[in-house]
C-alpha cells in the first residue's frame, strides 16, 4: 500500500503564501456551529448515559429513521433497516471492498475516479478496471465493452463503482437517460452498482437526476456522507441498499470498529430534527455556487489566449477538471506551479492505471473568492510559460 | 463472516427481568460527564473550525503528545511519532490484520482470547492458532511448542496476539517474569508481539506488571482504548509501536476511514489536560473493585456446595472465568440460565477452535451490586439443578 498521493501533495502545498486548489476540504464557514452547540447541550443533558456508551453496529435507530425520511424526499423508497451508519463514506467503501473483494478480484470504476475508492479496493488486493468518462460521466458503450472483455477473460467484476453526481475528480454528472442505460447493462449481467454520491445535495444549476438507488433498490448500494453537506469532523456517513447486503456490511463492521461513535450520531440526530441540514445547505450552496462561478469566469478570462486548454463545467460539487493542451504533462507542471505558489492535484492520481497525465483537478470550495481569482491567474501564467 | 456470537446472545438477554453478566459494557456511572461538557464547550468556543474539519490520519498531534506523556508514566519511553490514534482499539486490531494477514496466514492468540480479535483476524482470512492459558496467562512452553510446530509446517505466524492484563475473557494477568520468557521466545524467532491492553489502568489489587512495550519497543505493538477507562461512546483508542509499523498502519487507515473524528479527539485532549482521566479512574476503580469483590464473595457463598466449580480471581478488568465440573456444558446450560433470568457468555465463543465447552465468562462491571448477588444465586441454582 502506498501513501495517498494527495496526502503527500498536500504537504508540499502547505508552504506559506500558496493558493491551493489541491485539497477537497469544505469551507469551515459552512459548518453549522450553532446547531452543533445546541445539539451537544441537549445530548449531554438528556442522554449522556447512552450517547457515551457503546451503540448498535447498525447505528442509532433514530438517525437511520431521519435518513430514511430524508432519502424519501429524494424519491428513494427506503426504510431504516436498509440503512447502515458508517464512520463516514470512506468506511462505506472499505466495507464494500471487505464484503466483495478477494485478492485478484476485479471491480469496475470510472477512469478517472475517486482516489479513496481506488485505495479501498486495492487495500484488499482488488483490481479496479477503469471505464472512460465523457462530459456526461461513465460511457455506457465503454462499460459494456469492458464487462464483455472481462467476462471473456473469466474475470467477472464484483461490482460497478460510480459517482453519478458532480463526479470527483471530473465534476461531471450522468443524465438520467444514461443512468437507465447503465442500469440495463448492470441488470443483464446481474451486477451490483455501488453509487457513491457525497455531493448530491450540493447542486448549483440544472435539475436533479434520479439516483440509481431510486431506480433499482435491489441492485444498488448507495454511499452518502455528512462530510460535504454538513461537516466532516464527526466522521459520519451512511450506506443504503438491499437488506441482505446491509446485513453483510453490519457483520463486516463488527470486526472493523464495532460501531460508529454514538455520541456523534446522537448530536447529528438532534441537529437534523432541528433543521441544521436545510439551513446549512442553503448557506453552503450559495457560497460554493458563487465560488464555482468565479472560478469558471476566471478560467475563461485567464486562459482566453489558450483555446487548447479545456475544463468541465460542473453543476454542483467541489471540483472541476482541467485538461492541458496535447503534449503538456500535469505531473511535470506540478512543481513549477508550486514554485509559483499555486497548487492542484495532477489528474494521474485518479486513474486506476495512471494512464492520463494531461489533466488536473481543481477544488473551488476551500479557497476564498480573492484567492480563486489570484490562483487561476498564477496557474494560467505557469501553463503559458511552459506551453 | 458470521455475526458475533456475543451480539446474538445479547439479544436473547435483553428480556425484561434478566440479570446479564454477558456483555462487557462499562457502567454509565463512570462516565466523566462534567468533564465532557466543559471540554465540548471549550472546543466549540475556541476551535470549531478545525475540530469540525477533516484531520490528519495519524490523529491530533496534541492528543498524541498527551498519550506519550501518559505512557511514559507507565515506564514506556515513547514519543508522539510512535502513536497512531485509532477509531477505538477494534480498529487497531483491524489495521494489524490488514497490514499483516494475507488469506491463509497464521497468527498466534490465547486460547481463549478476545472474540473481537478473532473476528478481525478471520475477516482477512487469517488463521488464528490458540495457545493454552493457565492462571498466569499464556503458557510460554505451549507458545514455544506451537511456534515450532507451525514453523515445521511452513506456516510461520505473522504475530503473537496477547492480552497481558486482566485478560478478556479469562481475567488472568501475566506476571513480569513470564512476560520476559515470552519476549525471549518472540526474539528468537523475530516475532512481533501485539499487546492488547484495554483494561491496564483498571487494577484493583496487586502490583502493575511491566508492559511488553516498555520491555521491547522495537518488537511490540500495543493497543489501547479510552472505552473502558473513560468512555466508549467517542470510539477513541491508540496504537503505540515501532515507527515503521505505525507508518504502515497510517497508510492502511487512509483507505479505511481517512481519520478518527477530530471533534472527539479535540474534546478528549481538553478532558485529559483538565484531569478527567485520573478523576474518572479513581471512581471507576473504586466501583468495579467493589463489584468484583461482591461477585467473588457471592460465588464463594453460592457455590460452596459445588467444589468442582472453579473461577479465576482477577486483579483488575471487567471479567472472570468460571469453569463447570467435568461433563457439564456451558453452551447447553445457557438457555436454561436465560429461562432462570440470568445470562453469561458461553466460553466456547472465545476459542479460536471452539474446543472448550466447560466454561463461561462473567462480567462484573455493568450489573448493580444487588443484581450481582441475585444473579450469582440464580446461576448457582441453574448449575446445581443440572449437575
Amino acid at each position: 500500500m502506498k501513501r495517498s498521493v494527495i496526502r503527500e501533495l498536500l504537504k508540499l502545498t502547505a508552504k506559506p503564501g500558496i493558493i491551493s486548489f489541491a485539497g477537497g476540504l469544505p469551507a469551515p464557514a459552512t459548518f453549522p456551529v450553532d446547531y452543533v452547540e445546541a445539539a451537544v447541550d441537549s445530548v449531554i443533558e438528556n442522554e449522556h448515559a447512552t450517547a457515551l456508551q457503546y451503540g448498535p453496529t447498525e447505528g442509532d435507530v433514530r438517525l437511520r429513521e431521519d435518513l430514511a425520511i430524508i432519502m424519501r424526499t429524494d424519491g428513494i423508497k427506503t426504510t431504516p433497516d436498509h440503512i447502515l451508519i458508517t464512520t463516514a463514506s470512506q468506511q462505506g467503501l472499505d466495507l464494500v471492498a471487505k464484503v466483495f473483494l478477494n485478492p485478484g478480484d476485479t471491480c469496475i470504476t470510472g477512469s478517472p475516479t475517486y482516489l479513496g475508492g481506488l485505495q479501498a479496493f486495492k487495500s484488499y488486493q482488488g483490481v479496479p478496471v477503469g471505464v472512460e468518462l465523457d462530459d456526461h460521466g461513465m460511457i455506457p458503450e465503454k462499460l459494456q465493452e469492458t464487462i464483455e472483455k472481462l467476462e471473456r477473460e473469466g474475470r467477472r467484476p464484483r461490482f460497478i463503482y460510480i459517482i453519478p453526481d458532480f463526479q470527483n475528480p471530473a465534476g461531471v454528472t450522468i443524465p438520467e437517460s444514461r443512468r437507465k442505460e447503465i442500469l440495463e447493462i448492470a441488470h443483464k449481467g446481474e451486477y451490483l452498482i455501488v453509487e457513491d454520491t457525497p455531493y448530491r445535495q450540493l447542486r448549483y444549476t440544472g435539475e436533479n437526476q434520479a439516483t440509481f438507488q431510486s431506480m433499482d433498490p435491489d441492485m444498488v448500494l448507495s454511499l452518502y456522507t455528512f462530510s460535504k453537506i454538513m461537516l466532516p469532523g464527526f466522521r459520519l456517513g451512511w450506506a443504503c441498499g438491499p437488506h441482505w447486503l446491509v446485513e453483510k456490511m453490519v457483520m463486516a463492521k463488527q470486526a472493523v470498529d464495532l460501531c460508529t461513535p454514538p455520541f456523534n450520531q446522537a448530536i447529528t440526530h438532534s441537529m437534523l430534527v432541528n433543521g441544521a441540514l436545510e439551513k446549512g445547505l442553503e448557506n453552503t450552496i450559495a457560497l460554493y455556487s458563487r465560488k464555482k462561478d468565479i472560478m469558471l469566469e476566471c478560467l475563461a478570462k485567464e486562459f482566453a489566449d489558450m483555446p487548447n486548454v479545456k475544463w468541465t463545467k460542473p453543476e454542483g460539487g467541489l471540483f472541476l477538471w482541467l485538461t492541458l493542451p496535447d503534449g503538456m504533462n500535469a505531473d511535470d507542471l506540478f512543481q513549477k506551479a508550486v514554485d509559483e505558489n499555486v497548487a492542484y492535484v495532477p489528474g494521474s492520481a485518479f486513474f486506476p492505471n495512471n494512464d492520463d497525465h494531461q489533466s488536473m483537478r481543481l477544488n473551488f470550495s476551500y479557497a476564498s473568492e480573492e484567492q480563486i481569482a489570484e490562483g487561476v491567474k498564477r496557474l494560467a501564467g505557469v501553463v503559458r510559460e511552459n506551453r
